[in-house]
């Protein structure tokens, strides 16, 4: 299969459909990248982009959408509950198929400079591209804000890794980096009592003491008068579906409760269920390259 | 994703590379289409290509492939150990994704027709696309080979679907169809006991009893001085790569005996592994479009 990088933009523009429609217009131009979904927030004022592409196609598309950005929202008049800190307010790239966490942070530093030095915005790169660990985590990037990025940039800890050291007026501040793809994985048990839930969310996930990379929390199904454990896979090639799910089952068994049924919100990357498939299977010396799927037509 | 289908001609020359370069060319010129695989066997006489692409490119990467096999390959001197009847012999499409078996059946008769029409050579629709009963299997439609079929296409219930009603002296007969893809699996088991393997896989193939679409027998593996039920899952659709796996630990328990790994031998469509990860998961109401790589670039 071709090199494949999601990008996941968010901007500062939830509400004004023709200026989110020109932005993301600027994905849709561009042969070699793919819109997967967008959605707006009016209450964030706020609107996500998804899409995919090999590694030029995406450096491309990234561009146009902040540059386009750029030029129609102005962060000096924005209002929004979401915290931010400009018009592109966070730009992750996260690796699909054929490309490495390193080669999605070259890519993220690539465009990064190209926003600083074409665009003259100030840059910060945080998580897996951030250049000191105080730098990884993106709410300590991106606290006080557009309004308080105005004296925060001017302190040496908080000088921009790219672009101008001082605030853009218009466009604010971009935080850029690479990371891995979350799943979203639920688990749906045999009962309705919401303790039992909370108390495998707690056992299972990370804050707990359980999975490294598992956040969990138990959720209250209406409808269908059960509970789940509602879970973020935050790195799924660490920790894998099937541990936390066998972890969760292993749980309910204490309570008397069984797994009656599992969900994926949304998507997630074809190895996730492979790795399960050969966990399960047992199978031997497996390549995903044997996947018929991966060899796509170029 | 986009559609994708693979096409697996064999032509009959295995021992002249300059002709089976000049054939595989064929496929590699054609934009849309990527070439997998190709592999000759020299007693055989015969070369195996294996090619996936979308519709319209696989169509013409197929007629271009047989157009050449017939410039290039003389069939009134070809000797070989196979059974043949052509020079392309036969040319099976099967469906990968995005496109259902009838699609692919409706690719072999666009194709067949085209070659019968332009290049002269009568074809036999077998499989999923053939017209009667008595043409379903492939080794029914080529018996009496190239050789006898200079007859045998006289006979009423042997004429030709598309073409003339003669045979073409130097390219012979081909015959065309579209089928499911093949999965190649095998169970290794914790013992050297031939027997065991091969009762295993008397209970759990079609012929013995079993599964409908499992096709087994028991293997030595002398290397590793264990035994294997060796497995070709004809439809992973109807009988799923899970299911055959479950059946073999249940067997193989009465003797026992465990399961101590698996295999899967070449390539296989993502959807085969990813059921099994949807049963073991136990996942509610999954898409396959909530895959990632599902979303290709176009």
């Amino acid at each position: 299969m071709a090199v494949l990088i999601e990008c996941v933009p968010n901007f500062s523009e939830g509400r004004n459909k023709e200026i989110i429609e020109a932005i993301v217009d600027e994905v849709r131009k561009v042969k070699g990248v793919k819109l997967l979904d967008y959605s707006s927030d009016e209450d964030h004022n706020r609107t996500v982009v998804t899409y995919i592409g090999d590694t030029d196609s995406i450096k491309i598309a990234t561009y146009n959408l902040i540059k386009k950005a750029s030029e129609l929202i102005d962060m000096s008049i924005h209002k929004g509950g979401h915290p931010r800190m400009g018009a592109t307010d966070v730009i992750p790239f996260i690796p699909i198929s054929d490309i490495t966490m390193d080669e999605c942070v070259a890519v993220a530093k690539e465009v990064g400079k190209k926003i600083g030095d074409e665009l003259d915005i100030p840059v910060y790169l945080y998580e897996e591209a951030a250049t000191a660990d105080y730098r990884k985590n993106l709410a300590d990037v991106r606290r006080g804000q557009y309004e308080g990025f105005f004296d925060k940039i001017k302190r040496p800890e908080w000088k921009p890794d790219f672009g101008p050291d001082v605030m853009n007026v218009k466009s604010g501040a971009t935080a850029i980096s690479a990371r891995v793809p979350l799943v979203a994985f639920n688990v749906n048990l045999g009962t309705n009592e919401l303790a039992i839930a909370d108390k495998i969310a707690r056992t299972v996930r990370f804050a707990g003491g359980g999975l490294r990379f598992v956040k969990a929390m138990g959720v209250m199904l209406e409808e269908r008068d059960i509970v789940q454990v509602s879970m973020n896979l935050v790195n799924y090639e660490k920790t894998a579906i099937y541990r936390a799910y066998e972890m969760i089952k292993m749980e309910a068994m204490r309570y008397g409760v069984s797994v009656i049924g599992t969900e994926v919100i949304g998507l997630l990357p074809m190895k996730a269920l492979i790795d399960c498939a050969e966990y399960y299977l047992q199978i031997e010396n497996f390549s995903i390259d044997q996947v018929l799927e991966k060899r796509i037509v170029e």
